[in-house]
């Protein structure tokens, strides 16, 4: 059966019935940033329906959340299993009273692809709050290494990058630098902020350059590490920027990163909310770095349908039991369908499946690039799997262009638009993708 | 059919088979906090089996959590729904694409239940999430109504109470006020703490002392709003304080909690994470106060199954789309099982029955008061359902005893036995706890 499925919007979009239903749930519910209202029982594998009966090829995939297609089997199954349901049940506060299938979950799902040397889990529930406890897992090391010395506890901070989003708690949000809405308004910790390389497109023209501004990054990094007001216990980076503008860097700059990391005894949190579970084309794209050693915590959301962090140093569980702990420690319901998640892409070996897409997706775009150089700029993620970006002069009306024409994409940034198909895309849904953005552009 | 079960406990608490699991699980799991580890398909209504066989009466009920008991069957209907199969295979980033479901999963469920004077809703995933979310809606009321004179948008914090206990993100942290372990090496905003009203017991024999008491936390109150080096933008308090001991007031405190807070324009939550969803035999804590004009935010979550907070006012709701946002904003799968919950809660009148249950329960411990003066102090919760404790000198080893002769009962403080029946608690249930408490007692 082919998974190429025919793209219908017969309205505009949001059509008269998502503006109603939208219209309903806004008595109760902020429905501003509603795009559609969506009939997810319609939709299937790569396409999402609207309540209008509008079909599209969807590359954005609810954030980038979706992993393996709508109303994917081995989910369903998994939905259905008796595990599920008395974990939905029965639900438990897992740090006191966990089940007798909890061991089973995590061993045969999240733990299967731990990223290597971070075989420990601590489960948690969205992207945010598996950064800040990643975050409080990072000071309390830094604390238990220095205790006695006589440094205040409050004295010690997280340092991020320029554009970077790590989430919206108080402590991620602290940690995040993308868009000024983000933050306005909300209290802040004064955490350093390091400057994150503007790499210049194509990569090959510009080589010299962008090595010369990924070392002056680095510096900036060291300095403000051995010269910021307070010891900085933590430093979070995302392998590509994505909120940020899908922001990428070398191999080599990450390696620098890790080595001052260790240099300084500063743990490295590598936030894989958004690029793990296999869209860069490796399971996790810090794989991509090829480090001499691993990062000393990975954090996970979305396309995992569950959150946490992964992390190897056993000195990164507190000396003490209920300090990192909280009621419910994440949801045994989400971690069941993790492990079908990592089950159905193991099995598919729909990693691979994106490498291989990925490039096949990327010449096509470039070929665009060659046709619109005003409107695909900076074409970036040649070899990260379908984890492709460009920039353009009017990204929100290109993609309301797109949905018109029945593709559901996204944007980034304050200039670019990200394709963030699920694992599942196939080199048979790029022509329509291609001819769609053809279209779109053709007519800017 | 009865609701009691025979209660059995054959080996030490943790057994064998428990020490087992829990070793298996500490290779990648923090199992330092373990009681035991849980059979939950053997667990049944108001009884917890460990996957030793042993069985116990649990008045804990997973850290105040579970709401109408385990294997309940209409939730393991809801479960088995196909809404249920959608939500947790399609799992929608709520804000853009909401499902056509979701309407009538919040209108039949939360909003069914929703405070008076709070009929609108924003979802959320914990207690310490709900929470930040409140903080972050106030924080931005507030600058709304200050912009444009001036205020700098970092300067405004939010009130909390010694011993309160809000959650463990970096925001909730900061406002929680309970054990030093909670907030020991993590860095925290440093917001104004009010102290909150120690009352002595028997409370009609010490009306004068404890009214003037609950004056002096008010005066101390509006002092700190009105001479903190920064703006006040919200004020956050339980109507128990459950993890910092129990502490209770009375109405008249909490009305003149909501005078202040109108006076000086200050946004009143009401943290109803533990004290919400009927335990107090009202569905809500708040309302054994009669407030003349409802709170402003009232958070939840734990026995709701899901988390978030209601609110009235319209300006709660920021003045721009995406400002409270992130990409699941809560979880329909959750939400679903809340909606049997509130069906559930409602079908059984189970919060007139936590009521009528409480009174009987509260009489039985009162002679448990009288019979042991010395390990039964300060016995508190009367006309508040089943949310009832006391200090006693060895919390620790009177709980674990209480295990060992089938009770799963929890802490709170630092000298406090809580009991948190689920709304399922019966009058046939008080003779066993109180028989096993009585034994427990007269060996200590």
């Amino acid at each position: 059966m082919s998974s190429v499925r025919e793209v219908k919007v017969a309205t505009e979009v949001p059509g008269p019935q998502s503006k109603a239903e939208a219209e309903k749930l806004g008595s109760f519910f902020d429905n501003r940033a509603f795009y559609f209202v969506a009939d997810y029982d319609k939709s299937e594998g790569n396409y999402i329906v609207d309540v209008d009966g509008n079909q599209y090829l969807d590359v954005y995939s609810q954030i980038a959340s979706i992993p393996v297609g709508y109303n994917n089997p081995t989910l369903t199954k998994a939905a259905q299993s008796r595990e599920m349901i008395s974990a939905l049940v029965n639900r438990p506060a897992l740090g006191n009273f966990p089940s007798s299938h909890w061991h089973d979950s995590l061993k045969n799902g999240l733990l299967k692809v731990a990223p290597e040397g971070c075989d420990k889990i601590f489960t948690a529930q969205s992207g945010s709050e598996a950064n800040e406890l990643a975050f409080k897992a990072a000071f309390m090391l830094y604390r238990r290494k220095q205790r006695g010395e006589g440094v205040e506890w409050s004295d010690h901070e997280v340092s991020s990058f320029a554009n970077s989003f790590h989430g919206r708690g108080f402590g991620s949000l602290s940690a995040t630098r993308s868009k000024a809405v983000h933050k306005l308004d909300i209290p802040s910790f004064n955490w350093p902020q390091a400057p994150f390389p503007a790499l210049k497109y194509p990569l090959d023209k510009f080589a010299a350059e962008n090595a010369a501004e990924e070392k002056r990054c680095l510096d900036k990094v060291e300095e403000l590490i051995t010269t910021w007001q307070f010891p900085v216990a933590g430093l979070i980076v995302e392998p590509i920027q994505s909120e940020g503008g899908d922001n990428h860097a070398s191999p080599a700059f990450f390696q620098g990163l890790r080595d001052i990391t260790q240099k300084h005894n500063v743990t490295m949190i590598v936030d894989e909310v958004q690029t793990g579970f296999g869209a860069t084309g490796k399971f996790w794209g810090h794989q991509h770095w090829n480090l001499t050693s691993p990062p000393d915590i990975v954090t996970f959301s979305k396309k995992a349908q569950t959150a946490g962090y992964y992390f190897g140093n056993p000195r990164l569980v507190p000396d003490k039991a209920y300090r990192q702990f909280n009621t419910w420690i994440g949801d045994p319901a989400r971690v069941l369908m993790s492990k079908a998640v990592v089950e159905e892409i193991l099995a598919r070996d729909l990693v691979s499946q994106t490498a291989r897409v990925g490039v096949a997706l990327y010449s096509e775009l470039e070929r665009l690039a060659t046709k619109y150089p005003q409107l695909v700029r900076n074409l970036r993620g040649k070899g990260q799997g379908t984890y492709i970006a460009f920039d353009t002069t009017d990204p929100a009306s290109l993609v309301k262009k797109m949905k018109s024409l029945g593709v559901n994409i996204g944007t980034c940034g304050t200039q670019t638009v990200r394709l963030r198909p699920m694992l599942i895309f196939e080199e048979a849904h790029i022509p329509f993708l291609i001819s769609a953005l053809d279209k779109a552009l053709g007519s800017a």
